[in-house]
């Protein structure tokens, strides 16, 4: 029951009524970033600030916290007192009570897998009731203990790369690629009450939930294949969930829209254009495919 | 006696003639910014540069200072010395001395309402003569001790959200929101000699004050509903104030243009512009808004 | 014996010949910033980025010295060991040595007046043989010893506006604006072997100099009447003093481009644009000027 | 045998099929920068960046890696422990360690020439076995131990100025000049079983190998004559070595596009653009080409 993401799925898209306000969007929460990967932390903000969500925070190791604040204005940060340059789950209770009043969490860019960091990141798989999306280092660290995947107390989107998935899986990188569909609906009936979708990454991203449903994407470019585009991703696919988009329709938006950023930049650029730009994109692109489905 | 704000009330700004320099045009203080929400701050910071005042300073804490210096070349910073990451009364006197030579002050946004935070905030509403803007966790310091409103020695022009509103008025946001001309009014006749304006937020910005006048505005669209939109705004009216522009007119006209800033970005941009893009159109908003006002 | 300074200006602009590289077109030494004022020493480095200079390094305090590598990166810095957060004599030894191998300094937006800043900008002023641009505070201080000014060992560029023109004077604004000609030919005659121009900012800037020649610029518009422009003018002649322009030249040129670059923003911006965006469009004013006269 | 690089040479630029990822383009490190000289290694990862490289690292101070982190997302950093505002011979394991997984080295930009620096310089020219752009520090020391040079243990491509020619040949400055071919081709022979190109910058900037094959550019133009541009072509060259091009190609190429981003400029800026500025045209430059080679 595979489908196909193309342009039509800009209908999901929901038109802004003005009596709304950012409440009314949702506040996304981000825990990334480590000495030496700030950058990816960065990026994934951006991808969730564009958006269109209401409110981004970002929890990061206290050291590191003026390079965030002078990056990004429009985001807030939170400083963790246990933890100088690298996550740890020392700040566990301090980020569990920061997921309270937010809608959504992304963990993962630029984290490392310091023993510290893996045990925070299990913890929050675990634990938090927030819709959230899991991409780079915190899918290298669930694949240390796989079998903590399945039956999550809520939502869980994963944003693996081949190699990642290979991991995740046991797999090899090869044998993830020659079944796709089999590896973005790998953890099929595993997630009980919830949902766990794979986003797998690549030329044509899959798209498969637990569910057993999945969908491939059609926009996008080989430019793409450059560091921070997945964290734009993974932000903006956190943004999506923050604003209340079903997991399943976030993902697939998401992917589309990250993809359909970059293919407006080929004109003027076919390579070499950056992260940053396709973040800053986000916004035209939502407007073009609004006016193409008709909003 | 309800009015509407449009496009008319460019007739409010006024021509630039060539022999004036920029102490003709005035000098905005903004006591801003804490922790983790330097952000905010900086946000104001761009909307009163972008509000065509002469010069803007910001009071923050000494150990934030870095990243205000970074962020904001066009602005001065008072590195507040009793003050590491919160501003506090430690720093009252030097704040009030350096509100000589300025012709306004925004205090709040990412402000945060730390108990040395809420002594200063207080203070300052009640000592300075100065034209002066309230936004974020100054109103919500104000509603704490909202007795402490009345009678202010100078203007003061409050920008709540209606959140904060029910907060300082002790009303539900559903009340607020129900009667949204009584709640901008609600200072109304408490200004004694002085003048209290409130601008509560929201599709329709509604501004009335304490002389019993109030006015909706009609630019704006809920892409707008996004972190930091309200610090730009309270920067912007503050660099108006600094200019001279009567409070009522700087109210209207600062709502106004913050909206039109917005509405310049909807043919590219229909959602998920940030509040830094907002705060860069605003020139072109005034020039736009002086062309369909023939200046 | 007046002359107005128009478009015609451009043919002083030398046109690049191909076998030119980076060391044709000089190295310009800024000394600026302090605590607080960082911003003007980087929009004066901008200017100087923007003029077409082969090289920009700025002597800074070292402990702001992360503020300007951040911002900066086309420029050099030189952190000062003896200064902290302001430049003081203590490192006047290195600053000379520093003048080595450049070919012009500019020295004072942001330096502030303190005792130690005093010692060093009144040392450089008489010892530097290199052309020399002073404005802001750089004037304060020489206005606190004015016979240090006269005869000084090569061409100085003084960019008072007319508050600052007064006290390096001793008469009031009021006697400066009523006679910006002899205000800006103040110090005729009193250069001996060498050269002092004056810049007396303003509308309609009027430029003189100790031979007596005077000239009025005819570019520019209020909108630049706000903070960090004279920062952008001061680099910006410094820039043309390092690429071997005459002095005369360099500041009727330097006048001339930082208004037409200001003009060139008022189709979409009349007013609220920033320094910041006057300096990077001083290579488009160029251009055009370069186009108008045939370049 | 000398050849002349035009737009012909696009069509070494190979087209960018679907089904390639981040890892099909290579990771670029850069061992650069030094205090008050950060913008170098920041030009040289935006000119990496801007390349289509998949990934950029940068080997820095670690007391300058707060710099690094705020100004440039895309690019990892890897603080260096044992070097605090110098990169030195202290920390050559962990370089040593960080070129596995690596496709490409460019080493120099803003690195000083520090006794430790000279060592671990020297060190990684005669160990790394990664293809390797030097460029100037790197060269000013490599010109200490001329002999040194020959047969690398993999290729390196050298970016001198003139003067640095001068130096690593024991000729003035004018005897390079005079016979640029003949300093092009100065390594003929020398390379042993590996390959030393050189990259003689300037007007015409002239490209020889060891193998004795020349090659002299014909894009760009005078207004590059300033601080930055070198580092920018040091890491578009190590961009393109990281994507497997062959040194030659990645030389010609490199310089040819380098110099075509500044002739995109001109029509809006004749002269005063930034190193910045070109890296940021580098992608529209490529896509240029591709178009006028029928990709």
């Amino acid at each position: 029951e595979g489908e196909t993401v193309g342009p039509e799925i800009g209908r999901l898209l929901r038109p802004r009524t003005p009596a709304t306000h950012k409440g009314t969007y949702g506040h996304l929460l981000i825990v990334a970033g480590s000495i030496g990967k700030t950058g990816a932390a960065i990026l994934s903000a951006l991808g969730g600030l564009h958006s269109g969500t209401g409110l981004v925070s970002l929890a990061v190791p206290h050291g590191l916290n003026p390079i965030f604040e002078t990056a990004l204005p429009e985001a807030m940060s939170i400083p963790l007192p246990g933890s100088e340059t690298v996550p740890g789950y020392e700040d566990y209770d301090l980020i569990l009570e920061a997921t309270g009043g937010k809608s959504a969490l992304v963990i993962g860019p630029g984290l490392g897998t310091d023993s510290r960091t893996r045990e925070l990141v299990l913890h929050l798989y675990r634990d938090v009731t927030l819709p959230m999306v899991l991409d780079a280092d915190a899918l290298n660290i669930l694949a240390l203990e796989p079998h903590l995947i399945d039956n999550p107390p809520a939502p869980r989107i994963l944003t693996p790369h081949p190699g990642e998935m290979a991991r995740l899986t046991g797999l090899s990188t090869g044998a993830i690629q020659a079944d796709r569909v089999g590896a973005a609906t790998f953890f099929a009936g595993r997630a009980g009450q919830s949902e766990i979708i794979t986003v797998l990454k690549g030329a044509g991203t899959m798209i498969g939930d637990s569910r057993g449903s999945w969908a491939v994407n059609t926009s996008g470019n080989p430019g793409m294949a450059t560091g921070g585009m997945g964290d734009v991703l993974a932000g903006l696919i956190g943004g999506l969930l923050a604003q209340k988009y079903a997991p399943w329709d976030a993902a697939r938006l998401g992917v589309y829209l990250h993809g359909l950023a970059a293919d407006l930049l080929q004109d003027r650029k076919k390579v070499g254009f950056t992260a940053s730009e396709v973040a800053a994109m986000l916004p035209e692109a939502m407007t073009e495919l609004m006016a193409q489905t008709s909003h």
